[in-house]
């Protein structure tokens, strides 16, 4: 088969879910996947034994990267050595992992309050949180941190000791929190926020807060403060149901 | 332009770098990058601002899957919203994001001995390591720990704190590495091991170490117990190169 003719199967499918950040500010889902227009929709593969459906958090489009690699379908199964099924193009070799992504943020203190911002983005659009973001590659998860504490807060930070370190397997994220001393009180709201401001402790708006593991994070800090000893918290966080699977109460 | 035509440029080139475990244990690659048998080379995209040269850590051989998503070129530029260059496709609008990826392990502690594996796979064919793997999707960080304990060593453990998070960067990785104690004498290789055995601390093979992040939690596991106390290290380890560019000493 002549790898430039049309018989190599050129994609005619397009996997659209959601991941990540950066997705159009209006943009609207009807629904979790949906063939491109024109194009015919396939069956779609599982992605590291979970449903598809479970890729509906955060909101950025995408066609799934996975779905193809040099143009021939993409098998399921096991490859040699491994010892849990993979996306493998038998075409080429090809082995698609796919890992959990590092979440990196701080906990920016000012005396007796904590900095939050208000999220100008979805998820979450108008809900409180610490700054935090995917980590990048090329940096460490201090870097990470403090450059999402510049991007979303305007805020120059001393970064200090890990605080929190907390697992969100079913959305496939490693949430990783720094306590940090703010600089100074020239902060602002970055592109990513509708508003910057320090927050005493009953002050913290808990109802209307963006993820859990912030919520969890401010806990432990507020908890850790008042007995006077900081530590470094490794938790997980997850749905009742996978609990409940893993036979856990 | 007909998305079943031949001009939605079928993908005709391949990128075979390195990522990853699992490689065909035989396999070997005369260079970093080449195009397939038959096929025209492209010119590489650079991956999250670095070069493609920096691939060559780990063995597995993949067809780069940022290349094509609908079947139309990747452009590298800053998707709206966003601060830095990303694979973007401008024909379905997908933006590929990569991300560092956690790799879990345990420090399994007998009496006064550490229990090591050496490698029965590449990268570090023959060395000696700590168990520990790439984090699976699905998993928390102490689950993943576990699971390498088991695969690699076939030990049982009760798994403690949380002792070392290092940064590598530029292999795009966070190591992660718990404290351990074996519930029992019962360990034996894993595929992944060609022997396992437990080390006094003089003992350990320190020039016969897999990696620097198994070699730098060692020497801080053995200071920390000969004072007394243990505690949780958040460190990075860089190339040269890296530090003096960012103006570290």
């Amino acid at each position: 088969m002549s790898p430039t003719s049309c018989q190599t199967a050129p994609p005619r499918d397009i996997w659209l879910g959601s991941r990540g950040r950066g997705a159009p500010k209006n943009a609207k889902y009807s629904g979790i996947f949906a063939a491109l227009p024109g194009r015919q929709a396939a069956p779609w593969p599982v992605i590291g034994g979970r449903s598809p459906l479970l890729d509906w958090f955060g909101h950025e489009p995408f066609c799934h990267p996975l779905l193809r690699c040099c143009g021939q379908p993409i098998v399921r199964r096991v490859p040699a050595g491994d010892s849990r099924e993979r996306d493998v193009c038998e075409h080429c070799g090809a082995v698609h992992y796919v890992n959990p992504r590092p979440v990196v943020g701080t906990i920016p203190v000012w005396e007796d309050t904590v900095l939050l911002c208000r999220r100008a983005i979805e998820p979450r659009y108008g809900k409180w949180t610490l700054p935090a973001g995917f980590m990048e590659v090329g940096e460490t998860t201090r870097e990470g941190a403090l450059r999402e504490t510049v991007e979303e807060a305007r805020a120059r930070v001393a970064i200090g000791p890990l605080f929190t370190m907390i697992d969100v397997p079913y959305i496939e994220q490693v949430h990783v929190f720094f306590r940090a001393d703010l600089l100074d009180l020239q902060f602002a709201p970055g592109e990513e926020s509708l508003e910057v401001r320090l927050f005493r402790e009953p002050e913290i708006p808990w109802q209307e807060l963006a993820f859990r593991t912030v919520a969890q994070t401010l806990r432990l800090f507020f908890a850790d403060r008042a007995r006077g000893e900081f530590g470094t918290h490794v938790q997980a966080i997850e749905l009742p149901a996978r609990l409940a699977q893993a036979g856990r109460p």
